[in-house]
């Protein structure tokens, strides 16, 4: 399953955002995200407490900000394939149109060698030029994680609705929600 | 357009997860959002800029936490409808297969009438009961602002493509990327 990476974190500014990235990866089925900021053993602790208890295997992997651009080399060398989230590249209706989206989204082995970069607010300008392919979840400005949680949906099969293997919890849905609200 | 309704806003834990809620709210085409909690002068200054460069007439308007619950039984009272997003609801993929989803989808009147909520750690658990419904955007935790991307995604016709009038800036899309990167 694909791979999120994530280029930038300060523990102070980007605490929550890079959370929710990561749930958000987990919760629509990426394997793993690696985070190239400063290392923060609070998100660590939070998102395995998560996979502790809903199960899965995901992955969260903070490197330092500078190795980033060793990082996204190896992939290239590895023949891996990379998509950069960015309101500046092409947009999402148009891509999936393209076969390009259909050849990775039906391949378990493409999806495998797939890594999805998204940035925060400064991206190194390198990024857009090692991406196979710039895609933008509308050309506003808005959100990673909203960008992330379309772009998943949109890509992984069944991502809605993924059974997660060892949950200790699991959610009974209801319309009308919380069964035990008083 | 749909009014998204935000409970809960703590100054320094929420604001960039409620600024984030704000401009995927407009990037995908949500009229505005109205949040309930501490009043943040910087999210107001920071979305409204957004709107004066990149187009539009999204409103953004804090109240006070404890109205919270007046807001939403005006709402009502003026026969309005409310989804609620939460973990706990009946899942989106099922939702989307009921005509009650397709009826506000194919009318602009209903998606006037329409608000979403979306709550933070701790919704009252009155929230689940105002709703009409609860849906589940996968019913896994995550995020709020994955949840509300992915929900207006589906519900919004041509979200991702939305064209703002006024606008100062516009972006070429280009899988390229940002074309004049160094």
């Amino acid at each position: 399953m694909v791979t999120v990476f994530r280029i930038g974190h300060r523990k102070n500014r980007d605490k929550r955002i890079t959370s929710h990235l990561a749930l958000v990866a987990r919760a629509l089925g990426a394997k793993g995200i690696t985070i190239a900021g400063e290392t923060d053993e609070n998100i660590i602790r939070s998102v395995s407490k998560v996979v502790s208890e809903w199960g899965g295997s995901f992955s969260i992997v903070f490197i330092p900000y500078d190795e980033w651009i060793d990082f996204v080399e190896e992939w290239k060398q590895k023949h891996g394939l990379i998509i950069h989230l960015t309101m500046y590249g092409e947009n999402i209706t148009k891509f999936q149109l393209d076969q390009r989206f259909n050849s990775i989204q039906n391949s378990d082995e493409r999806l495998d060698h797939l890594m999805i970069i998204v940035g925060g607010k400064k991206v190194p300008a390198k990024v857009f030029h090692y991406a196979d392919w710039n895609i933008a979840i509308t050309n506003q400005p808005h959100s990673e994680v909203g960008s992330l949680a379309i772009f998943l949906e949109k890509l992984i099969p069944n991502s809605l609705e993924l059974n997660f293997l060892n949950s200790k919890k699991k959610i009974k849905p209801s319309i009308e929600g919380k069964k035990n609200y008083t």
